[in-house]
């Protein structure tokens, strides 16, 4: 045989070209591409959920502190224990008892699992509970890694709708009208991305009953937990996991504004053991097993971050976002093509309906966010190509104030261009 | 409907809960279970192939600095760019650039992708390449990591035996008759775990011919690169890449000996760019891009760690394996119910060959290795639980050499008070 003409017997799992192609990254990345080489200005980043960049949002010392206290102490350096022992069981323990103070019941350190980052644990949530035939309701618009993991794990996908008119509320007579006896999970994103939503007590209780009465779990994503500076207070999904079993993520990434530090957690928040007996946490247990750690020395700097981070550092950080939000709204209601129906009360987003009839030359979102990327370096979200909600655009204002009134002017500068002429 | 009758949907996953049982990790903790409470002693660990917590395997003061520097430069503490991003270039370029000390032709940043530590890369690998119906062929013994992975992923594996008379070789002969039209890739570990063998240039080409001649691609597992103290020096499975396209497989973990870092990487040794023609490139993107990244910061440190370690350290650490992989294999020779077919040459263990039918008590490596847990306070691995490989026993000799000898000194006490009495 030649080697030309040799035939190897693999191939590239498709499934896995496919997901890609609908990653956000892969989104970021295309817009970043095509950003102008020749406009001197800053790039205004109002893509990604990541500030991490910018002073006025730089981690606590403290933070920082523990990493290089836990790396210096030498202890850290080889594999984490496995679950079972003590010294595990102390970082899951700082982890149970943060959650604890906004739960009516306790959690043990049993009831905590370590992930890398709250990505993997979505990753583990979704292995966890997949079956032959079985189906999740996802939220639309959702965080689109959900869509990828569950296509990954043969999850079968149905998307109920976030009401825009109701701040984003869970369609609760869509989710009781898409679950069937296959369904076995839906996923509550609270506070909300990419709409910028904090639900209410009264809304995620009423989430809660309709899951029980569905007979479904609820994967809570909370990675913006307390991330909340509207009217509306954060309420954990657990608060109601006596009514329905929960699967609560989080992560210190978006809190403590260190999403590179990849240290997030799955809490089963289920006082009545329900997820013990049906085997998800012998199948959780099972997935932490076969995939990697976070690294062992985050871990050990755990109890340190959790236990003596200032709430200074919080509440200072609340009024940046707060303020940022503000003026990312007002900014908004300027731009004729562009409406956003409810004000973002938490996380890191705003929704933003584009009204493409009123433009000249820009047919939908992703058209939109190409020409902007490329004509004003600004980066923002086509929702249609990374959310299915076409012709909405997410923007985020966790940035710099400066920043985000440059990438509104810019906005306006790029409306105004382009304008259908009267 | 009560809440005692209540029908709950969801179930575990029971391919996750499979797993986990034959994981190393459970095995070492019910080992670590059965450890005499009320022996004063300390713990003899020839387990797990981690040394980090003594203090002759320290890791140098340089690859510490290069993480504090990281962490402090405040540069990354937001999520890893993409890998098409230049920053993100910069960190494979430096594993491409160390691949490329050992390698006849040259890999660029494009080729390599980084990993949480080899495990991920092991998970990338074979989520890469699986297809329905598709089968692997995996050693016996092997890592048990592939196994669980290899389940979850519905890739049928098949195993070929590596021979413990030819310094634990590949069955080619096996390798041959295993495959047909179905199988994609075998996996080879050099240098091995658990068997402690260092492959000749001769025999790798051996079996890059023979992959070549199957049609099947190779995953080289090299977590354990440069870890070699015998007469056989380490050649990278990528030196035939002309040959046979190779996923390399490598990390810091233990060169370093910082397996809690949790740094790896996975690199595509295939000059003639097969992997990118059938796919695999495209799918091991795709996988990246939905799994969780190593720690930024981590990642940034990359290039300070590799380049700056001094040789000294690695010369250091190479003597200490040497001498105490001479003292195991010494000792072991002494203990008459042990046989060891070959003295370990690379990686941190060495296979060993338990005759109970010696034992008065004792009827396997399992119960071999609880009781020895139990009376001595040494851990080791019975290789029949988990590797397959009924009455063999895993011994790592990476310890300092007081605990080698130690743990020697008490495995001899212990067959003397089991043996049969003549």
């Amino acid at each position: 045989m030649e080697n030309g003409s040799r035939q190897w017997r693999f191939q590239g799992n498709k499934r896995l070209s496919l997901t890609s192609a609908i990653s956000l990254r892969g989104i970021v990345e295309m817009l970043m591409g095509n950003l102008s080489t020749d406009d001197p200005r800053p790039t205004i980043p109002l893509g990604n959920g990541d500030p991490s960049q910018f002073p006025c949002f730089k981690t606590p010392t403290t933070a920082e502190e523990a990493i290089v206290d836990a790396l210096h102490s030498a202890k850290y350096n080889g594999y984490a224990p496995t679950s079972g022992v003590p010294s595990a069981r102390r970082f899951n323990r700082a982890i149970a008892n943060y959650l604890n103070r906004d739960l009516p019941y306790k959690l043990s350190a049993d009831d905590v699992h370590l992930t890398s980052g709250c990505l993997q644990a979505i990753e583990v949530a979704l292995a966890a509970i997949t079956q032959p035939g079985a189906s999740i309701l996802l939220p639309r618009p959702a965080f689109t890694f959900y869509e990828s993991r569950a296509a990954y794990e043969n999850l079968q996908v149905r998307q109920f709708d976030l009401l825009p008119d109701k701040g984003w509320e869970v369609d609760i007579d869509a989710v009781e009208a898409l679950a069937d006896e296959n369904t076995v999970a839906m996923v509550v994103i609270n506070p909300g991305n990419p709409c910028g939503s904090v639900y209410s007590y009264d809304h995620l209780e009423l989430v809660a009953e309709t899951a029980r009465k569905l007979g479904i779990l609820v994967i809570a994503d909370e990675v913006y937990s307390h991330i909340t500076f509207g009217s509306t207070p954060f309420v954990p999904m657990g608060v109601f996991g006596s009514i329905v079993p929960v699967l609560s993520l989080g992560s210190i990434s978006k809190r403590w504004v260190v999403p590179g530090w990849r240290l997030g957690w799955l809490a089963t928040t289920d006082p009545n053991g329900i997820l013990q007996k049906s085997g998800i946490v012998e199948s959780i247990t099972g997935c932490c097993n076969i995939t990697s750690d976070p690294a062992t020395f985050i871990q050990g700097a755990v109890p340190q971050i959790l236990e003596n981070t200032k709430d200074e550092f919080f509440s200072k950080l609340m009024g940046t976002l707060k303020e940022a939000a503000q003026k990312c709204f007002d900014g908004i209601k300027e731009v004729p093509c562009l409406t956003c129906p409810s004000k973002p009360e938490g996380s890191m987003f705003v929704l933003v309906k584009l009204n493409a009839s009123v433009l000249e030359d820009i047919s939908d979102d992703l058209e939109f966010c190409m020409k902007l990327a490329k004509e004003e370096k600004v980066v923002i979200i086509p929702a249609g190509t990374a959310f299915g909600m076409k012709n909405w655009l997410r923007i985020t204002f966790a940035c710099e104030i400066w920043a985000v009134e440059e990438g509104i002017r810019r906005i306006k500068a790029f409306y105004q261009r382009h304008a259908k002429k009267q």
